[in-house]
């Protein structure tokens, strides 16, 4: 048994969908970002670190989206979330997980959270004007150099797929258009028909009409 | 036989000192950052992101620091530089370096490459000044929450001491005294008596005086 905290509009998305996926059993923990509950005392002894997403398992405490994401998918093999078997593939599944976590979340947090890295105002929105230019850059560079198709890693659904989903769902608040990115596009439009994933956005957002 | 491409000062230093630890057949070859060597239509072809490190393998070229961790862990099973055989210890291994890529690594970053997400100099000169308290911050955490002991992960060295070293090696420069975090400067120190960092710190640093 699993706990999962997340937040609706933030990376655990990604774990909340491969969760789904792998067919786990787990709860998911709705946190009040506006209440800032991830800064509160009960959830800082959960997560020191005051973000989502926090797995919670028999064992411990896990953060970090690419962690958990391996975490998944090597806990559960017979979802087949991941090339487990084998090092290179592996390394590759892991490289696009980093790289979405460490440069175009990054790139994402300037335009909603530029308060980390600087305090004046004005450096704050001169990091929000140039923020939707740095993240079609790295749009850029997934849609030539990242996506092996139909899937991120080939003919395999995997934990990227959830990943990429999470992040091209960013897009739109930065006013970029995915459909300047194709094969992400296409991706986006396959993911949202995913059961998983439908189940997943049915939970995180109750309230939203459904088709 | 792989080939890491890798320039000094730059965490491609955890890679590098990971493939001494694991007895890897390599050849380092450096990039002069300073000729722009990572943006050189050559190495694009390489590395598309223009960045280091890049390992190139006989089945194809990863990068990402984390990724690239794990790979080397993974493909050398015999050096135990992870806990390869338990998925929550193996998560809690990924979840250090994944800390240290996507936000110890970006808030240092932020002092040194403040370009990357302003164009106007007051904000990247803003960035530039509240770096170090963020990096401070990052350290605290570490020091406080992140490091089992005697090593990261506890009694074993692993890669996690690779990257906790390297990004050690960045609070100089912000001006941060490492004796403020007492684990870590003992960390620091231990690490930097280890046999492979010697060798690659002499391969990457030749004109530096030894003692």
């Amino acid at each position: 048994m699993f706990t999962l905290y997340y937040a609706p509009h933030t990376c655990a998305l990604a774990s909340h969908i491969a969760l789904e996926q792998a067919g786990a059993v787990y709860e998911a923990v709705r946190l009040d970002f506006r209440a800032e509950a991830q800064r509160a005392p009960a959830y800082l002894a959960i997560n020191p670190k005051g973000r989502v997403p926090a797995l919670v398992t028999p064992r411990g405490v896990l953060t970090e989206t690419p962690a958990i994401l391996a975490f998944i998918a090597q806990s559960f093999p017979e979802a087949r979330l991941a090339p487990l078997d084998d090092p290179f593939d592996f390394a590759r599944m892991q490289a696009f997980n980093s790289y979405l976590c460490s440069t175009v979340h990054v790139a994402h947090a300037h335009r909603v959270r530029g308060y980390r890295w600087a305090d004046d105002p004005a450096a704050i929105e001169e990091m929000k004007r140039k923020a939707p230019r740095v993240l079609a850059d790295c749009f850029d560079l997934i849609e030539r150099t990242m996506i092996a198709g139909p899937w991120v890693l080939g003919e395999a659904i995997s934990v990227c797929d959830a990943y990429l989903y999470t992040v091209t769902g960013w897009l739109a608040g930065a006013r970029i258009e995915t459909a300047r990115y194709p094969k992400i596009a296409d991706h986006h439009g396959r993911m949202a028909l995913e059961p998983a994933v439908r189940r997943v956005l049915a939970a995180e957002f109750p309230a939203a009409p459904r088709d």
